[in-house]
């Protein structure tokens, strides 16, 4: 079993905590909501993800082909906030990666509200989501985002 | 103070054991071996980095442009054996890394009796070092190491 430390520290720069939106037409609000939490490795280190995924119990791992990686990962909201968030908060990041846990945990507490359903509350959603990851490539920009929450036609 | 075993996770993500090689007519052998262990963070994370240096209380951190990160470096072979080393020996990485680090390990024992001043040595040293970091870039082929300490002209 992995050692709760060893993962913070390998999460520290492997990890990621994400929070992407797709358009949906059946949703009141407009916008799905997706919360991730995901480590990708190169694929000599397969055994390692087995380890994570053992350790925190939920989530699955999948071969990535364009970039020759594994990839663990945590969509469900419940394993979220019941298995991920919990480990993190008790071995906390050290790093600039504590930061977007803390913006990650507050979407993550935010949705287990289901406010990521009601259009005064998405804004918030929205601007934390924006606020991690800053290297990562985004499908719709935040006005975007906005302005379907707004009503306006797109 | 960083948690031991975070650091060690941190490393098996970000961290770096190499051992490196230079002509030097100055030498017998003929070959300048170096070893070195380094993490790179991106620049936010230098506080991270600090940190690190301050854990093994030895080796610096330099800026490298080229790719807009910093980097922890020790050199210094005392350092390795009687810091980094037994930190690893302690508080074992857990992925393919371990391979990486047993390789740099034993090529430090044996840089530590002085043994990469010897022909007869240099080519186990040279053969365990390529064996270490197979996506990284070397300056010179294994082959012709070994044809330069055969004293064949190059």
């Amino acid at each position: 079993m992995l050692e709760p430390w060893y993962i913070t520290g390998l999460v520290e720069g492997e990890g990621c905590f994400s929070v992407s939106f797709n358009l949906r037409d059946s949703l009141k609000v407009g916008i799905e909501t997706r919360a991730s939490f995901s480590v990708s490795l190169n694929k000599r280190d397969l055994e390692l993800l087995k380890k994570l995924h053992q350790y925190f119990g939920c989530g699955g791992i999948r071969f990535s082909k364009a970039d020759n990686t594994y990839k663990y990962e945590v969509r469900e909201l419940r394993s979220l906030t019941e298995r991920v968030i919990p480990h993190f908060e008790k071995y906390p990041l050290q790093g600039s990666k504590a930061r977007d846990f803390e913006a990650f945990k507050e979407i993550c507490t935010m949705m287990k509200a289901n406010l990521h359903l009601s259009p005064k509350h998405m804004p918030r959603i929205i601007e934390l989501a924006y606020s991690m990851n800053p290297s990562g490539k985004r499908k719709y920009s935040k006005d975007f985002l906005l302005q379907v929450l707004g009503g306006e036609k797109v």
